[in-house]
C-alpha cells in the first residue's frame, strides 16, 4: 500500500513538473532568440487604404490576415470609403488614437498624409507604407510593385505574343509615377529587346474606359498594321478591347492590360484581352504585417551593432507581378 | 485497493493525453496557420561565398545567424575560400548533395552559377540571392543594396557637407553595374537638386588604392578648386585620402568612400573620410533566412489563391543603406 502511495506521488510531480516545463516553454517562444517568433492576441496591427470598397484590396487584406494568423496576432482593417485625403487622415488619427501594435498605411496623398505618419512613429507606433509611397515620411519601408520591371514583363510578353514583330501601342495616365515608370519599361524594352518591333504611339486615356476606347480607335485607325497594346491600367483595357471588336480586329490587335478586376479577368477569359499584369498584393500585406511584428518587438538591426540613422528594415521591397492569361485566369476571380 | 488501480490508471491515462497533445500543439505551431512560426532544430539552412575571410560576410551571416535563432532552426555558413568559379560551384554541389532546408547565396558569377542554382531548385531546394544576383536563374529572390540609391544618398550627403556648392568629382571601378549604378545616381542628383554644384571629372580606380590616389592626384592637379570626391568602393577611397593628405587638402577636400572595412573607419576616426556609405548587411542575411523558411514550409502565396508562375516571394528587396560619420563610426568596428 506504502509503495503504490509512493508511485502514485512520483506520478503526480512527473506531471505537475510536465506542467511547468510546457508553461516555461511557452514563455520562452514568444521571445527572441529562442523558439520561433510569435505574438500575442493582444498585440493588434492595423491596415489602413483608401476607397475601402475596392476589390484591389481584397488580397492585401488577405496577405495582412494571413500573416497575423502565422504570428499569432490580432489585426483590424479600416478604409476610408471614399478616395478623400482628409478622410484619411481622419480614419489614421483615429487609429493612433487606440495605440496599435504597428499601422500598414496605403497613402492616398503622399504630402497631405506625412504629417500624421510622422505623427505615429514618433509616438512609437510602427508604419509602413504599402502599394502607394509618401517617401518623406519617417514610415519605415514601403512595400510595391516595382512598375518599370512590370512594364518590362508587359513588353516580354507582347513580344511573345506577337511574334517578336510589329508595331504596338501603349494607352497610359499621365501625370502618375506609377504609370509612366510602366511606360518606360515598356518602351525601353521593346526599344532594347526586340528589333523587328516599334512603339508607334504612347496616347492617353486618363483611366476612363470611354476615353481608352476612343484613344485606341483613332491607333487603330492610324496604324493598320498594328499588332498590339499595352495598356497600364485596368478601365482602359476593357476601352481598348471595345477599340478593337469595334474595328473588326479581335485576335488580330492583341492587348495587354493592368490589374485583375471581374471585367479584366471575363475579357481574358473570353479572349479580348489576351493577358494583364497581376500585382503581388497578397505580398504586401504579408510581408506588411512581418515588418511591423518585427519593429514592435524591436527584432530588427540589433541597436548595439549600429547607429542610430540606420534602416532597421528594407526601406523597399518589389512585392513582384505575375503575368494571368487565358490558362491561369480562373485563379485570379475572388473566391 | 481496487479504486487506487483504478486512480492510477487514470492519472497515467491523463498523462499520456497530455503528452499526446504537447506533441500535436508542438506540431502545430509549426505548421501554417497556428501559434506562431518556428522550425526545428533538424532544419538546416546553408549560406555560401565566396571569398569566405572577407570582412563584408561577417555581419551578413549574423543577419542569417539571428534569422535561425528567431525561428529555432540550424544554420551552417560556406564559403568559397577565394575569387573563384568553380570552388564556389563545389561548395554548392556539396551543400546540395546534403539536401539542406535552403540556401542563400551571393553568385560570384551569374553566369556560371545559373545551372547549379537550377539544379538546386529543379531538387527542391529553395534557393534566394544576396549581395550578387543571377538574374536569369530560377532563385526565388534577391535581396541587396539598390545601388542608384546609394549614390543618391552620398550625393545629399556631399552637398550637406561642402556648403551645396562647387566642384566634386567621383572615382569608380568601370565594368561592374554596382559601380556604374552608384556613379549614376550620385551624377544625376548633384545635377538636378544642387545647381551650385557639378560633377566636373568621372576617373578610373581600378578597385585599387595605388590606382585610385594616382586618380585623385591628377584630379587635384586639375581643379584647384575641388571641393570632393565621391569613391565608389572601399580601397579607393582609402587612396584618394592619401592624395588628398599629399597634396596638403585635408578638410578642403572631402571624400566619401563606400563600405566599412577597418581602413575606412579608421579614416573616418582621423577625419581625412568625411563619409562612407554602409550597406544593410545584417538585412541581407536576416531576411534571406526568413525567405527560406517561407519557402521551406510552403507559407508563401497560397497556391490555391494564385496561378502557377506567380512569385511567392517579392523578387527584389532593397536592403538599405546608412551613412557612416565621424559620429557614428565606432558602432561600426567589428566587434
Amino acid at each position: 500500500m506504502k509503495k503504490m502511495m509512493m508511485v502514485y506521488l512520483v506520478l503526480i510531480i512527473a506531471f505537475g513538473v510536465y506542467v511547468f516545463m510546457y508553461r516555461m516553454d511557452d514563455k520562452r517562444s514568444s521571445a527572441w532568440p529562442d523558439g520561433g517568433l510569435h505574438g500575442s492576441i493582444g498585440e493588434n496591427y492595423v491596415m489602413v487604404t483608401f476607397q475601402s470598397g475596392m476589390e484591389y484590396w481584397k488580397n492585401i487584406v488577405k496577405g495582412f490576415e494571413d500573416g497575423g494568423d502565422a504570428l499569432g496576432v490580432s489585426v483590424e482593417y479600416h478604409g476610408a470609403t471614399q478616395y478623400d485625403v482628409q478622410e484619411q487622415i481622419t480614419v489614421l488619427e483615429q487609429v493612433i488614437a487606440k495605440k496599435p501594435a504597428g499601422i500598414a498605411l496605403s497613402a492616398i496623398d503622399s504630402d497631405a498624409l506625412t504629417a500624421t505618419i510622422n505623427k505615429a512613429v514618433d509616438a512609437g507606433i510602427p508604419v509602413v507604407l504599402f502599394d502607394s509611397d509618401a517617401p518623406d515620411s519617417k514610415a519605415y519601408s514601403f512595400l510595391a510593385t516595382n512598375n518599370y520591371d512590370a512594364g518590362v514583363a508587359a513588353a516580354d510578353k507582347m513580344a511573345q505574343i506577337v511574334g517578336r514583330q510589329g508595331e504596338v501601342g501603349i494607352i497610359t495616365q499621365s501625370g502618375q509615377q506609377n504609370h509612366s515608370d510602366r511606360t518606360s519599361g515598356f518602351k525601353e524594352t521593346i526599344a532594347s529587346r526586340y528589333p523587328a518591333m516599334s512603339v508607334v504611339e504612347v496616347k492617353e486615356g486618363k483611366g476612363d474606359a470611354m476615353i481608352a476606347k476612343a484613344a485606341a480607335a483613332d491607333m487603330l485607325g492610324k496604324h493598320p498594321d498594328l499588332k498590339g497594346i499595352f495598356v497600364t491600367e485596368a478601365s482602359g483595357g476593357t476601352g481598348a478591347a471595345d477599340a478593337v471588336i469595334a474595328a473588326n480586329r479581335t485576335g488580330k490587335v492583341k492587348i495587354i492590360g493592368f490589374d485583375t478586376n471581374k471585367e479584366t479577368l471575363d475579357r481574358i477569359s473570353d479572349g479580348t484581352i489576351s493577358a494583364t499584369i497581376a500585382q503581388g498584393t497578397w505580398n504586401m500585406g504579408y510581408w506588411s504585417l512581418q515588418y511591423l511584428f518585427h519593429l514592435h518587438h524591436g527584432l530588427t538591426v540589433p541597436a548595439p551593432t549600429l547607429g542610430n540613422d540606420v534602416s532597421p528594415l528594407p526601406p523597399r521591397v518589389d512585392t513582384g507581378i505575375t503575368i494571368v492569361t487565358r490558362e491561369n485566369v480562373k485563379d485570379y476571380y475572388a473566391k
